[in-house]
């Protein structure tokens, strides 16, 4: 597949969200945040999204340019008025809402209203990571998207939920980001379309019985997303739970309402320097990446494998090789270009 | 199996403790824990435990009566020395600390030092949730019982590493409980005494090949746990991880050195009333559960399981039919309690 570099998809994506109206600083962040989550791998948050989001100008689904307000707070937390700008200017607010609030009392806790999609989570976890804090953050999402089954039941109520966590390593972040159900959507997708099957135990048809087709989950009638766990996938519906009611009630956002939010997105910052001295805590990091690292390989693993290190990695092949988009994307994203007046050189 | 009453049970294991040297409330205290822990059915965190705790008393691993003091603090945060009391004791101390900070602030932090053996860390999130917060609490464990193999990796590196977390429900709380491994010690144990075969996917052998013999855990040579998730069982070791850091580096307590701590216990408390109100959290709240509960019932189950709802029933039916408890335990809590001057009545 062809290849292109990061920074040539960024200044695309710069444009792009500049014409659909957005200040150049937001669409900037917004470009960054797409691009990244290419570069770390996880296509699905990428560069890909760049035509939906321009749709979802056109449509008026996203306001580019509103203003990020906090509505409520207390000297530890807010509650953020994202006013439907795009996700990652929301995010980006948040994270300085709640590291402020962090390096004043310790601790820190932001979550949005009215969040179009905030993208990769894991993102904000890590910049919070990389400033020497603890983030963990979870993404609920609308009715819309409730694909997955709650324990016991075989009808979707929940979004596919992830949560991430970050902490500064002692080479780089750790960075945790994991749905709490056994698939994404967007993986079913792309199976459909390549005309495979699903791996054993992702869904569930329409009647409820475990299936492996694609099309089994698309319909009609449709079928649904199983929690993470197999046989224990109540604990991955508990998890499921705990997204939820971080990103949506604790906003007191309505999650049976229409369009509400894309994501309810929360955000805790937690400061170690303040209670151990930052030499305390980062040594005591430091033994357990040390602990953890000197476990002897599985058979078929090179060593053990820290959260965040796949991506890591993948972010260093792609920053040297670029970023594969498929020809069809390329020539999604032109055209969304064209209609928002933007000429798309990729 | 023959069933002893919660009452008769609490008022022996209030005896043996207060026969340790525990003031009568903290004994009281600890006894509580272990009974509940029986009720809801977690017997491996329940009355069995009298006779571990009893011997590590007269062993001096717990310190009865020992002060639980703030070593660290901010206005949100708090690191606790626990100084080998009974862990039941340090950790009601840091609920009310941390539940302290978050109604000062909106967020309150607590970690420990040198804390015993917590128990069931679900109580904890329980009991703030019945006061109308949300809780998120972790128990890491100490280097050895490190049975759980990192991602990559076939040698135990951490432990089974139980995160827990509650919120206020429109009827009870929601209470999420469990183990980021796919199995504990302490059922491994239960099958090779009833000699059973593991199911598939929980441990493997000293090679690092997958085992259904729960011999082929204890060894010699000893195998291994894998964490939750199977074949994302990188999923279960991100979740282990945030648990080691919350539990353990949080409060810069070493994981590798000998007998620090045998649980690093740490809670976080949210408190959604002076951000929110209670009455929109409530609401929202209440709106969740319906959604969830709606969904019509998998094949095989009536309904939908909420978290903790299977624990409540437990209770409510051992609180009328009484615990069950195996003779041998019976007769061991008789001869603890004859080791501490005890005549113990069941």
């Amino acid at each position: 597949m062809e290849t292109i570099s990061a920074d040539n998809l960024r200044a695309v994506g710069i444009d792009l969200f500049e014409g659909c109206g957005a200040p150049r600083e937001e669409a900037h962040t917004v470009a960054d945040s797409l691009v990244e989550a290419s570069l770390v791998g996880l296509d699905s948050h990428g560069v890909i999204r760049y035509v939906q989001y321009v749709e979802d100008c056109l449509a008026g689904l996203v306001k580019a340019g509103a203003p990020i307000e906090i509505v409520s707070e207390t000297a530890s937390q807010a509650v953020v008025d994202c006013g439907f700008n795009f996700g990652q200017v929301g995010g980006a607010h948040m994270v300085e809402i709640a590291r402020d609030k962090a390096v004043a009392t310790g601790m820190g806790f932001a979550v949005s209203r009215h969040c179009y999609h905030v993208g990769r989570i894991g993102a904000y976890v890590q910049q919070i990571a990389e400033r020497g804090m603890i983030g963990l953050a979870v993404a609920s999402g609308s009715q819309e998207g409730h694909f997955v089954v709650p324990w016991g039941g075989r009808e979707g109520r929940l979004a596919t939920s992830p949560l991430a966590f970050g902490a500064p390593g002692p080479e780089r972040p750790l960075v945790v980001d994991m749905s709490t159900s056994m698939i994404s959507e967007g993986k079913i997708r792309a199976l459909l379309h390549a005309g495979e099957r699903l791996p054993e135990g992702r869904i569930l048809d329409a009647e409820g019985q475990p299936s492996t087709d694609p099309q089994a989950f698309y319909g009609p009638p449709k079928g649904v997303i199983l929690p993470f766990g197999g046989e224990m996938g109540y604990k991955g519906f508990g998890l499921g739970m705990l997204v939820q009611i971080l990103g949506t009630v604790m906003a007191a956002e309505s999650i049976t309402a229409d369009y509400t939010c894309v994501n309810g997105f929360s955000l805790i910052v937690i400061d170690p320097e303040p209670l151990l001295g930052s030499d305390a805590f980062g040594e005591s990091m430091a033994t357990l990446v040390d602990h953890v690292s000197s476990s002897a390989p599985l058979p078929g693993f090179e060593g053990v494998v820290l959260p965040g290190q796949l991506e890591y990695e993948t972010r260093e092949r792609r920053l040297r090789d670029g970023i594969p988009v498929p020809e069809q994307t390329q020539k999604q994203i032109v055209a969304a270009g064209a209609s928002v007046g933007v000429s798309v050189s990729l």
